[in-house]
């Protein structure tokens, strides 16, 4: 089954500064071959469902590792029996809506 | 690694009345022993992440067999290796903060 | 317009300990007459659009003026202009699935 | 106060192409002055707090114009009192941290 997914992920007790922590689950990802694409409040990763959600365990795992003893995902996730449709295609499809309302 | 999550699943291109769908994923989450605690936007479960991961990738697959074309996921999970903690506790914890703040 | 939502505010940078906050939000909401719903994984409110707004700004203001330097939340919010419901019609009408499913 | 969001807007009970929904609310979020940037699994968009929830508050009501009987929201939002920070800022701080942990 596969599945296009957005991650936010959050270590707590770590203080402010997240992104080193976002770093590295931003490798976690890639190295799972998910494709991320970071973007300000999360990241776009699409796959095979069991590969995003092994990935997703990683980076809880690792953040810990790295020293926070807590770690919060919000997470969206999708999955569609009707046709394959790329993270890419979404947001094609919207794009052209838009220049068609421009017109 | 335990888990506690908050589910909320909705299937797409059903029309509107969504309460059959969802009920059919709180006995998939019954069933996998995660005490599902239904509210107005979702449900809390608690237990280990694979379990929680493996029901949630069921409930998806339920709605697809029941007819749902699309099936859209908003999920929060939090891991914490400090201490344990169900979700019992972390509405207790709130609750005692606010009778102290009443007082 | 009236919303029903679900309110998840976690603030960042004042250690592991949230439940003084989330109390204090609690407290927002209440006092805004949303009928706020604590439960593990966040709070169900209902009412006016622009009160619940309104009182998520304010939840944030005061999580600041505890010396919470970053807030962040994560929200959902559904409107129906098909009919009226409230939180407590969309938890029954779940349950009435479910016995249903039972016999 | 500054926010900078993540908004997924789901309209329910209008079938399974939701695009050009999604193009109706990009069009509101750049009119409101909101720098929408859409991605496979929501919009970033930044601005002052209560021009972004009035803007969220005027998709839902497009959203109705156009038929749709149910709109459901999920967003993520942040605000910080340390430091002004943009999207792009948060962006780049992970994309410096990758760069380190490469080397």
């Amino acid at each position: 089954m596969h599945t296009i997914a957005d991650i936010s992920i959050v270590p707590l007790g770590v203080g402010l500064s997240l992104s080193k922590y976002v770093a590295a689950c931003e490798k976690v990802l890639q190295e799972a071959g998910l494709q991320p694409k970071l973007h300000a409040y999360g990241t776009n990763v699409e796959g095979d469902w069991d590969t995003v959600f092994a990935a997703l365990r990683k980076c809880h795992e690792i953040l810990h590792e790295m020293g926070a003893p807590r770690v919060s995902t919000n997470l969206r996730c999708g999955t569609r029996t009707d046709r394959a449709q790329t993270g890419e295609d979404k947001v094609q499809s919207v794009r052209e809506k838009m220049e068609l309302g421009d017109s």
